[in-house]
């Protein structure tokens, strides 16, 4: 096999078989072949396409790159659930608790903060002495211990992955639906899940901006997690704002205990609730998911998900005390509030500005080497269909630096849009759900 | 400006300013922009296409990254033509004495055989001594001596191609339209010509096999031209089968004197005059084509043609005496006859085949670093539509090596056609001329 024919049939818009994909990818990943023959052949790739199965086969190949956990010897299903990205998404730190309280096993394994969009890991850390960089056997432990494990990606696994994506990075080669469908596919997989429940955020926060992209992405993933035997769903949900209403790495923990403790914004647990549904349906938990939506309220409501979470948090060698008292997660030293000029309705919030805002006054980072701020942030007054007087305080910022509260103000004047008149109708939190052939509702 | 924006802005369809493009080849070309960037980019080029304001600013770049000859000291238009290569394909060695004879100076850089097709560098160093390493300056004396100089790309001329090229090679993006016109044109515009006469070769022996690929980069390179303002004509003619009787270097050169003497193969002559008579008229030393056809078969009739061509071999340290004594050229040991296996119509001739065959008898390189034997070769005796006896020779073969032999027998034993009826109508040796604004026959 060369690597020239494999460009030219790809180039030429031609299906690779399974054998030509897993050489390219083995060879690449054993530097075997050069950049510039990968760059081409990614670029050939995003312009044509792929197919099913060659989507498939580049998953399988990725995956097997590296280590592919077995938790054969923990009874049960193991499921999880993978969001795209989006600001505000916080909805793993109630998930996880709910379904290990529920008795299925989730072995979350995360990503960072990417771009305007916060990371589960980054938010976690906020939470003292909270371990994310577990060993895959210290994994194994927590796992059997409490039922759910939350860490990060380990060199171990999917390294085709960190090289093609490094690679990808810099040959504006990111952005296709097939390379990023076996990108998040082949680490997921490598947890040795059963079921995945993939919530595609769309929306001007998230990666996907419209419906169309972000349903084709949905798409691209359940049928590649399908071929490769999984039960897989797909819920299309709304970032066209921040979910609930508080925006940075200490604030989301604090939201999401506030949500296990019964109150919490409504949008961010209703999406939770459907997401843990759909997992506890794909585990054989409930005989649908209708009964999984009553089974995950009621786990939130008797306190059960909240004493998961603080096992796990202990299991990770967190403080468990920011349960019970938030003030010991970071708190920064200053807050501002952020006016509207106007009076009228919240019209819309460009959500990637809000995400940038928060990023910059230290709850993301710019470059890989950043160091995360876990104290700042927003705290949202105010939300679409909202009204609000001139002057009322639209959000809170709270900062730590007076530079980058100006940036993060300049970010947020373009950010929301006041009109005289109230919006239209609401955009549905869950916009549609695409289930596999092994999850129909 | 960032590489990446501009890959980005190429793979999604759009049109890069010349400034961005001018910005690429420098950065490449100065090592400053990585391959795999560059790689990407060229794929992206060669799906997407390109605009002709595009192609003529990569052509200028490419260009401009080298030398480009002021030829204004020598008096008169400076034409020349170039052809995209055939097998037996030799018009350069009879047009360019016939050009000079008529008082109109021909700066020809020519490049080396390529694949299955001949190179007239390589044809004009089975002249004994004939020296095509002149450097520029000796160029411009012999082309002040004589009107003519016929010598080989030195290192100066258009470095950002050799690059390119390279890279091109290894990242199957040679088969881009845009790519292929760039690098031709920006080699032919650094010899300071005023117009340029293209020979697009098409059929099963050109790199072109069909009429329509070999149109639309005709005119590619016709608009490029003139955009660069150049006088520029194409003509698309017939390399279905060999052009002449006659493949391999030295036998091409003992074919030129013949028509140059007034006798050779009726074919070689048509193309030959026809390519003669367009440079005549893009150089102005006549008022059109037609008077341009009998200016050239009369500089061939009168002897003036082939005074030039031993002015030429003399000024470029060559043996002149192989004009009057071919047998002074090299000479294949051996010789061997290839029948025809039954009695017919020679039906059709798989021309990229028969110039295989003179590779591996010696007469081309497979690699870079081949030596070439300009004695060996095929010497033709039917073409396409000739009626053949069973065991007459349909080629007799020029060899230095029986294991070569056997081989060149393999590739003409499927080269060659033969059915009991006449084929039909004869392809046309000139099949369309596309000719610039300011070249309209």
């Amino acid at each position: 096999m060369r690597p020239l024919d494999l460009i030219r049939k790809k180039r030429d818009g031609g299906e690779l078989s399974s054998d030509e994909i897993q050489f390219l990818v083995r060879a690449y990943t054993g530097d075997e072949i050069p950049d510039y023959q990968m760059a081409a052949w990614l670029m050939a790739v995003l312009i044509r396409g792929m197919t099913g199965a060659e989507l498939s086969a580049l998953t399988g190949a990725m995956l097997h790159s590296g280590e592919v956990l077995d938790l054969s010897d923990i009874s049960g299903p193991k499921i999880d659930k993978h969001s795209t990205g989006g600001v505000g998404d916080k909805t793993s730190l109630i998930i996880a608790p709910v379904i290990a309280a529920a008795g299925v096993t989730v072995p979350m394994i995360s990503g960072r903060g990417l771009g305007h969009t916060g990371g589960t890991l980054d938010k976690l850390q906020s939470i003292p002495g909270f371990n994310i960089n577990l060993s895959l056997s210290e994994f194994r432990r927590v796992l059997r211990a409490c039922g759910c494990g939350l860490i990060g990606q380990t060199a171990d696994i999917a390294p085709a992955d960190k090289k093609l994506y490094a690679l990808r990075d810099v040959t504006a080669t990111v952005e296709s639906p097939n390379l990023i469908c076996a990108s998040i596919m082949s680490k997921k997989l490598a947890e040795g899940i059963d079921g995945l429940v993939l919530d595609v955020k769309t929306g001007s926060g998230a990666f996907m901006k419209t419906e169309k992209d972000s349903v084709h992405l949905a798409e691209l993933m359940v049928q590649t997690g399908e071929r490769m035997g999984k039960k897989m769903v797909a819920l299309i949900t709304d970032m066209d704002q921040p979910l609930g209403l508080k925006v940075g790495n200490a604030l989301e923990v604090e939201e999401c205990i506030e949500v296990m403790q019964g109150g919490g914004p409504a949008d961010l647990r209703e999406v939770s609730v459907e997401l843990a549904a759909w997992m506890l349906y794909l585990a054989d938990r409930t005989p649908s998911v209708d009964p999984g939506r009553l089974l995950a309220a009621e786990l939130i409501a008797n306190g059960s998900a909240l004493k998961k979470f603080r096992e796990i948090i202990t299991q990770q060698g967190g403080d468990p005390g920011v349960i019970d008292d938030p003030l010991r997660l970071p708190q920064a030293q200053r807050q501002s509030p952020f006016p509207s000029p106007k009076s009228g309705f919240v019209n819309s919030i460009q959500c990637e500005q809000v995400g940038i805002a928060s990023l910059v006054l230290g709850g993301g980072r710019e470059k890989k080497e950043d160091i995360i701020d876990p104290a700042v942030g927003l705290i949202l007054h105010k939300k679409v269909g909202d009204p609000v007087h001139q002057g009322e305080p639209l959000c809170t910022i709270r900062y730590n630096s007076d530079t980058r509260l100006a940036e993060a103000r300049n970010l947020l004047q373009q950010a929301y849009r006041i009109a005289e008149k109230p919006p239209g109708a609401k955009r549905p939190l869950i916009q549609r759900v695409i289930s596999g052939k092994g999850a129909q509702a």
